[in-house]
């Protein structure tokens, strides 16, 4: 009988055993073990448990607005009129928030944020955003028809791989990322079951890209795959470097001599800190290369709400510019993302506003620039104090962090500790990391969720906490540290 | 030199020989030629074209508000209190829908719609999520950490299937699904390089789920695939049937004996309009066949924000419930989550006011209660009156439209037209509905993208326009029909 049967053979359909292998390969260090203890240390606490510390301070995911930074008034007004009409009536509101939220509806069927959206994103947003390109590039043209509004930039970046890797010899597709990554990459590799091919930043060089290495890694996977895409975080992430434009040429002469696609992940774009580093486009360097580069090499760069001065993770917007695309991939690419229907139109009306901000002669400009101001201010403030404080510790070092949200220090773990770790099956800075969570409350992510050079320890710590609990963290890091050298024996 | 070796292999990257094979097997009718056809149509007329008709109506998607349907007011205030919580100041807001977006708030980071959730969902609203669905099923237990939230159900359907479809012999996975079918099934089987088994409704018998065609399917798939996986729509979609308890009992026993996963898609749970029909979830039906059944059976139960009396599509909200899933197994779906970090918070928010309603003894109820059953009594009417358009039509036979918000009628297409099309390399029904929309502006979505048995044909159209517009484009087909018929000479 099937009862009989089934206690037979008592087994669930879904096993470990069954997974998708390419599931169980994926990685994801931002969410991964340690902040899941950092959560369940939470939880204690909350229950009353005592620890030597009375918070956790978590420290490991670029979520601005969870670490206390407000929302951008002018954007949340435009949210919040698309998703009540009633209130365009109300006198609290703007006209400039009106007029914007106004357009947006007129492009949503039903003049209703609950349509659907054309699959590419509404219209009339695709337009301001090649406008907004067009002026943050100095006139380098940009088409609204290559612009794609997408689920947060991740899910842009997947889509764009998910064309590149081939399903049936996937194994033979070579993607060519930095390490250290973020581990969105290594992730999205993995699930597609494609090569990684590491190219090594220079960390004696503030994180620089190097494009001898670059050479270097192509030719050794040419050597076992097809490398066809090459993939770059500028501003870096976890790395905080600003690439200069005589790197970026290089980077894009390097793909059209090798036939690269290029993916630029530029969500960083409007954190830039340092005052001598700039931030430059792909698509506006590839502009200045001259029309044999500028008609030919195959880019796609990506943006987001998440990051910037706006931190609006949670609405998951974000669009990506793709150009030089086959015509018929490009109508590939848009089935492609039918099958998802279209990306949220909240997510899509924020990206509206970061495109097409206030302008001086509308009325919330004042109070935009100043919370835009306030914002990026901070954390260039913070930026500086992360770096200053780290590398006042002994056996810390931490290049400067030009842009993005994150320090990625290196930390000198002793031999004797590097022995403990291996003993309990850890990796050297996971130990490290587990305990300054345990002991301080601080939740960082090891360096070997990114990727770095065999040998070397690092963490990676966001900037965002306010600067009193920036400060507090710090303090605690140096202090935790210190100890732990002790502990090992490092400082006599 | 570079500029030469260019010149001389002159070709991208990416290209339809390059572009990943799996890709390009995905079709999704429900966006496809015909839609983009009739975008065409309209911009024509738009652009002062004229045509037979003066308006494209847009028939092909579930897409309500695109088509006039109203907001939920109480939703909407909802989710614009916790877009720009200033307005809880606000007196024109209902207290009611401010205690639920504070509660909202409260669970998330920084008390922001800004912020990250946890991959699976802000909290609160898992739990909401449970408890409804103890109600919905009268006492039958929900665990809320078996909720989790997607970005719409296409989401949680295609991560389902990731976990289950294995990279390596993915050409050995077989995943069951109806034939009809909404064509994200067999996208998402497409593009995973999974293999799609068909199993077919039974269309004399109102579109029922018939067991021994399913294990006839079985039977043959076993030949050359390994069935995993049972996926289910109810109410259906295209073909709008209610399943009964009945049914629901056998297909889960035959999961039960032949050990497979089943997926249910339950999106139009709300939309039952058949007063002898009712919606049973396949988890109360499991829990009623005894704890041998529901200990063991694994299922993914599938909601959505987009469908039922809400319609909103935009939000991109949704949920699963996953039960008897291995606990590692539900460790690898988290992390495959949390690589895309969260779904969009505006759509959690939506979908915490669709299982967390007004109260009869909260302020909102009155209105809530009335905007709801306008909305679903309009979507009875308009299910009725299809059926009986459609059905006085000769050469057309269309079931009763018991629940979701489709009508999949069958079409009788002359041998001629059959042959015309063929030349053309069309399908028929293709053919059929490309011809109605150059003449009456109408855009429906022909059957061979949901499937349909060998030599017959069928369209789908939605029950969305309003009373009025539905009885033109209802009127529009009779006559269109009419004519096909005469001119391929099948009546006399």
């Amino acid at each position: 009988s099937a009862s009989y049967r089934r206690n037979m053979f008592l087994k669930k359909t879904l096993t470990m055993d069954t997974l998708n292998p390419q599931v169980k390969a994926v990685e994801y260090a931002v969410r991964g073990p340690i902040v899941i203890k950092a959560g369940e240390i939470e939880k204690y606490l909350e229950e009353g448990g005592t620890k030597p510390f009375s918070e956790v301070i978590k420290a490991n995911i670029g979520d601005a607005h969870a670490m206390g930074q407000q929302p951008i008034t002018f954007l949340r007004q435009v949210v919040a009129l698309c998703t009540f009409p009633e209130l365009m009536d109300s006198p609290s509101f703007p006209e400039d928030a009106k007029w914007r939220a106004r357009r947006i509806l007129q492009g949503c069927g039903g003049h209703s944020l609950g349509s659907y959206s054309a699959s590419p994103g509404v219209e009339c947003i695709r337009k301001d955003i090649a406008a907004y390109i067009e002026q943050r590039d100095e006139g380098v043209p940009s088409d609204w028809e290559n612009i794609y509004l997408t689920t947060g930039a991740s899910d842009g970046i997947m889509t764009i791989l998910r064309l590149l890797v081939s399903g049936k010899d996937s194994s033979r597709t070579g993607v060519m990322i930095p390490i250290p990554q973020y581990p969105l990459y290594s992730a999205a590799i993995s699930e597609m079951d494609a090569v990684q091919v590491n190219y090594y930043l220079d960390e004696d060089n503030c994180w620089a890209l190097d494009i001898n290495e670059l050479y270097r890694a192509y030719q050794a996977a040419k050597l076992h795959c097809q490398p066809k895409v090459i993939c770059i975080i500028n501003p870096g992430n976890p790395t905080g470097q600003v690439q200069s434009k005589k790197c970026i040429e290089e980077v894009l002469h390097f793909a059209y001599e090798e036939n690269l696609f290029v993916m630029s992940d530029e969500v960083y774009q409007d954190n830039v800190y340092t005052p001598d580093c700039q931030f430059h486009s792909f698509k506006k360097v590839l502009y200045e290369m001259g029309p044999e580069y500028f008609n030919s090499v195959e880019l796609a760069s990506f943006h987001s709400t998440s990051k910037g001065y706006t931190g609006e993770c949670g609405f998951r917007g974000g669009y990506m510019e793709v150009i030089n695309m086959d015509p018929e991939v490009k109508a590939q690419l848009v089935k492609l993302l039918s099958v998802r229907l279209c990306p949220p139109l909240a997510g899509q009306a924020a990206m509206d506003v970061i495109v097409n901000p206030p302008q001086p002669d509308e009325h919330s400009y004042k109070q935009f620039h100043q919370e835009k101001s306030s914002v990026l201010g901070a954390l260039a403030d913070k930026a500086k104090l992360t770096e200053q404080i780290l590398n006042a510790v002994p056996g810390i070092k931490c290049n400067p962090v030009q842009g993005a949200m994150y320090a990625f220090p290196r930390i000198f773990i002793p031999p004797k500790a590097v022995e403990e770790a291996k003993a309990l099956g850890m990796q050297p800075d996971m130990f490290y990391c587990l305990r300054l969570l345990e002991e301080t409350g601080i939740c960082v992510v090891p360096g070997s969720g990114f990727g770095q050079k065999d040998g070397t320890y690092h963490f990676r710590m966001t900037i965002l906490p306010s600067i009193e609990k920036l400060k507090v963290l710090l303090g605690k890091v140096r202090d935790f540290h210190i100890s732990f050298l002790k502990e090992y024996s490092a400082l006599e």
